[in-house]
């Protein structure tokens, strides 16, 4: 197991904005604050959405439109630093007004309205790299290049 | 994005009471303990529910009735204030014995057994107010009555 | 109510082991960090769950074998003890790649990645003991034996 050790940070509620893609508005508020590593959570709406599931024999994404208004039923995952930047990683269950459901990794979603609440969080950087266990980017040691001298 | 700058208050962890309604409790509690401002999350059984679909193009609640126990498989939301008063707003996935799910914004439910974690925040009042875009009562600043002299 | 006012302990961003079983994992990072009390929240994938139903008239838990590899959509709980020892209470929301979703309360379940988020709580001991109208054991002053003299 890898396990980082915390500190609080800053707390936020945010009323993200009707229209604006959900996960690149997080992704935005993280870099304008200068948000590295936090827990995240939210509830709302969207007006359409696409969600991810992680084939795990294949290894790759494949991406299910949901193409209507749905109900944020719940959202919450964390961010942490990929590749020096920071990255938001969330997983929702959707539901629509005909008692259909959709739940994975939240590709990405359009606002209708949303309210999130983000526990940011200090310590040492934590990364997301290459793990080759699942082909996923997870967090760990960033391998650093071997020096030749 | 309307977002507000929390610092963490105090932080409760409760038992429901088998057979009150869900978001009355925690309402009631949020009113005892003088919270105006939380996240929450929570997990348990409720012997019925009633779940919130809101029509994004109507702009109204259609509410569908869940007549019969069901596990809080998720529920999450937070507390803010509503005309002055604490005002619990949640979402919930739901799930029955025989593989049924409902899951949008819990209106009601009749607690079986609930295990609540509420993480009180301190900072300026967090209103809802009317958001003309969705029809929903949103934070925002309130618009005081121009005054006339 | 049984209500507990507690205090923010350590938080933890944990990278949950492939392969593992991911209560048991909760668990043992519970007993290794000397956690007693703790909110809990998680994201990933598994490669196979047993999600189980409390039947409510009963009184007992139907298992659900979840046999295939699912998306963890949503999945948060607690830390507190049952006779001395932590003991983790999570609910989950698993997806599958066809659409189809499971929820309930999580028994056990095989991590393919998994990222947990664990904010632990200081206070007096939080202990799991019988309740007699739900059958289940929840959180309460335990009884002493009665002292005879």
């Amino acid at each position: 197991m890898f396990i980082r050790d915390c500190s609080q940070g800053r707390v936020f509620l945010a009323r993200l904005d009707s229209g604006a893609e959900i996960v690149s508005q997080i992704t935005d508020l993280a870099r304008d604050m200068e948000i590295e590593t936090a827990f995240i959570s939210a509830i709302g709406a969207l007006t359409r959405a696409d969600l991810g599931y992680y084939d795990q024999t294949d290894r790759e994404y494949h991406v299910t439109a949901v193409d209507g208004p749905v109900e944020i039923a719940a959202c919450s995952g964390n961010i942490s630093l990929l590749e020096g930047l920071p990255f938001v990683h969330a997983h929702a269950v959707l539901a629509d007004g005909r008692g259909r459901s959709w739940a994975g990794h939240l590709v990405r979603g359009t606002i209708f309205a949303a309210e999130l609440y983000l526990q940011e969080l200090y310590g040492l950087p934590l990364n997301r790299v290459p793990d080759p266990i699942t082909g996923l980017k997870l967090w760990g040691e960033e391998r650093r290049a071997e020096r030749v001298e």
